[in-house]
């Protein structure tokens, strides 16, 4: 399909890439970076933290396109104002034997990882036009991924260790339903309702029952009972029941009773009850006290209805304060819930998009020498790091993430001590002796070589869900906090400052 | 692709239709309605419509999705708890015979029309367990269509008749960047930066250059003039400059009034500038300044930087207080602006998701009599309107829209006095007279009759971009409001509120 090859990108990237290549700048190395400018604020709760995302698929997708006969044809549509020919044929003609992105490499931050805003996540290199052309592409399957990989990351922390599934598939984004999934495993989802993606990625596809369950019984035999009985009968080991059809405590609770009863003298363990709707905490409450009373104090109780990480952050808190009222164990109710999160996970409700750039950071000279590329801002955060660099991860002496340090390229990781600079303030410095730091980590790896991927398992799912355990492991608390975050600290180093304010001099001269 | 076809759903969907099927309701015959529940609120702003997008693309699909081979076998891996297949082979031999959606008929509003909360937009009829199967495909493909077409409409309307281009493919949901290109344009947006979604939709791309070429001949040449030199030169009569990579005032404008004198001399016309940055009113007004006293008082200014349409009010009303002070003329500035909106539309920024659900309104009995369905809720918003039925619009004696009526199935909408009845409050009622009615018009057209395509044109863009022009016309404009716009009338027949309040006394007795 043309629309998910190459022209899958912005009209603009192929009038620039034609005019470099007119200029005889196409095929000149240059070098763009991935960065995120700020953390998602959702409003009342802000992010202190990303998790890496989407790099997989784009990789993947990088290698199986280029311009084909298709492309060609589309390209040889388009007309100028005057009627002519908007794209020439020299220049299609060295889009044809660009081969893609097979001229490019690339460096990057696994999946998985924990990231921080500023930082050159991704960085590009290769002939000029063909960077170019890749920038649309990179930045829409980067931007939404890592947004939702972190978003999960949050309501996962919130479920305090307990299963968080992704049921957002009904009001996702389109076809970006996919992505949500993938990206939400990434983040730390124990499961997902969306069939298709789950099985593609390996994961038994989750879920229990619609309204229309009980809707189409009670139209039938006027009963929810039956309803659940049929369901029972069909799914004896993974009976669980949406309870909220009718009234909750009155009807949906005691006739799943009633059928975990029978299933259990039939020698099955049900799984489990659904709440919906209505207040979640009081009813996970009176609910877990009916099954408590009725023999049934292990079966899971999920819960979902427009929940968000905050959302679930409150319910817990309620549920400690409530559960003692109604003769319940708060701690064993808390341990037996599970979290349905669909709508506002998918659509990172309170922040719908991530301030994903790609930016030209560096031109390689007619000499072979690179000169460092800057854009000025009036915004500071906007004023680029410029050049080629490397990107380290600085452990403490407790092993704990401490500032992730942007370098010149030949930066030495093994000198002592570090000294850090502020990216926005070069006044503001910070020296880290050898006894303060436990391990200087280089965050990315080499994913592609002029075009051959160098990086194995780039999209294993199971490594990145490992990775983002580790590294949150390794996070401040301060970090991780749901509202207010610490802000982790990015430095530059020395050298990579005094660059920077040297071409902001020199550009304001 | 497994992923883009008819496991493209929610995994309960399956296991439902499974059940069905063990209780021989697989094939009978149901209603479900697609409706959304409330408009979307931006918070600061809130949407008073919708605008109906989505049919074409949900039946396109739905006419080349079945089971396949590899459907099924993906299913046949599946396993329950205890191990054994989840699926088993009666049900999936009745999959395989279902033809996919070819038993369904269809019922719809067509795209580009006004739509209402709380009105059933689309009906679908056919096997219980068919319907059931599409309910996750139709909810994804409608739900964000209609959302970001109605956004595209708020923008185009503050936009005041000047063109609104959508720029948001690397910000927008992954795959979803197309399905917000086709939205945006039947919501009104004059074109498009998506190359392949514009080319496949028969719009021209659109589009300038980014920062990134005028960075290149920085560090080329140190010269910005000679970037707009090299574009001007390629695209003499497309030549549009993105002036603000270095100073907006101080170089990009007055560099790009060097570039039109030289095209000018040339018998070229060129076309504008763009602004990216900044305070985006005051920096139009001041280049209007500059712009109008070098000569080219026509040519286009286009704002972009995160607008929506709350933001191009803004602009708009700041340039009318502003632009005097500059000696420049307030209507000439406002009628030569084009608006690139991006990031914002393209997540619906402060709604990032539409309410929409897919409800089993009724089931046929085994008797060949239809039975209303009803799912009962504490909210009386999320109470449906049970049964088969119809939906009208009212027109008014000036010829505008004053109320969407839902009715039942055998409503003659001849009949004089029309009789409405609230929704949610069956008290509050309301007679319109024959003098006070123009028209009654049927919103939902036939889309698929068992399957067959019964409607023609069914995605054709243009039509839809002209229903929602005329349907704005006869839309009242306290209900097109930005902020606090007026809640447009929805009501039942006394008939069917009757039946509805039947249902719910018998439901809770």
């Amino acid at each position: 399909m043309l629309n998910e090859g190459i022209l899958f990108t912005d009209h603009y990237q192929l009038t620039m890439a034609q005019l470099y290549h007119g200029y005889g700048l196409a095929d000149r190395r240059a070098q763009f970076d991935y960065h995120f400018r700020s953390y998602p604020d959702y409003g009342v709760h802000q992010a202190g933290y990303c998790i890496s995302a989407g790099l997989g698929p784009l990789v993947d997708w990088m290698e199986n396109t280029w311009f084909d006969e298709q492309d060609l044809a589309a390209l040889r549509t388009i007309r100028t104002s005057s009627g002519e020919r908007l794209f020439k044929e020299p220049f299609l003609e060295w889009l044809e034997g660009s081969d893609g992105f097979q001229s490019l490499s690339m460096w990057a931050i696994p999946e998985g990882r924990v990231v921080h805003a500023q930082t050159p996540i991704v960085t590009v290199e290769g002939p000029l036009a063909v960077a170019q052309l890749l920038e649309t592409a990179l930045l829409n399957r980067l931007n939404y991924a890592i947004l939702i990989a972190g978003k999960t990351s949050r309501a996962v922390e919130a479920a305090g260790g307990n299963g968080v599934l992704e049921f957002g598939m009904r009001r996702a984004p389109g076809a970006a339903a996919h992505t949500a999934t993938r990206s939400a495993l990434i983040g730390g989802a124990t499961g997902s309702s969306n069939f298709a993606a789950s099985y593609e990625l390996g994961f038994l596809p989750r879920g229990t029952h619609a309204h229309s369950l009980v809707q189409v019984f009670i139209a039938e035999c006027d009963s929810e009972l039956e309803a659940f009985r049929a369901y029972a009968d069909l799914y004896p080991d993974d009976c669980l029941l949406l309870v909220d059809t009718i009234n909750t405590l009155e009807s949906g609770v005691p006739n799943a009773i009633t059928v975990f009863e029978e299933l259990r003298k039939r020698g099955h363990r049900p799984v489990g009850i659904r709440l919906d709707s209505g207040d979640l905490a009081h009813l996970a409450v009176r609910s877990a006290a009916l099954l408590d009373r009725a023999g049934f104090p292990d079966v899971s109780i999920v819960l979902s209805s427009d929940l968000d990480e905050l959302i679930i952050w409150q319910v817990r808190n309620q549920i400690l304060e409530e559960a003692g009222r109604y003769g319940v164990d708060a701690d064993h109710l808390l341990n037996r819930l599970v979290y349905g999160v669909g709508t506002r996970l998918v659509t990172s409700d309170g922040c719908p998009s991530l301030n994903g750039v790609f930016k030209l950071v560096a031109v390689e000279g007619t000499d072979g020498n690179w000169a460092a590329a800057i854009k000025i801002s009036e915004d500071p955060t906007k004023v680029l790091d410029p050049g080629r660099k490397r990107l380290w991860r600085i452990y403490d002496h407790r092993g704990t993430a401490t500032v992730d340090l942007i370098t010149e390229s030949d930066y030495d990781p093994a000198a002592r001590p570090i000294h850090l600079v502020h990216p926005g303030h070069p006044d503001i410095r910070r020296t880290l002796g050898a006894t303060q730091i436990s391990e200087v980590e280089p965050l990315r790896i080499q994913v592609l070589n002029n075009g051959e991927r160098v990086a194995d398992n780039l999209g294993d799912i199971e490594a990145a869900r490992n990775r983002r355990v580790a590294d949150l492991a390794r996070l401040d608390p301060g970090v991780r906090r749901l509202v207010n975050p610490h802000t982790y600290h990015v430095s530059l180093s020395p050298q990579l400052s005094k660059l920077k304010q040297d071409l902001i001099a020199d550009f304001r001269s």
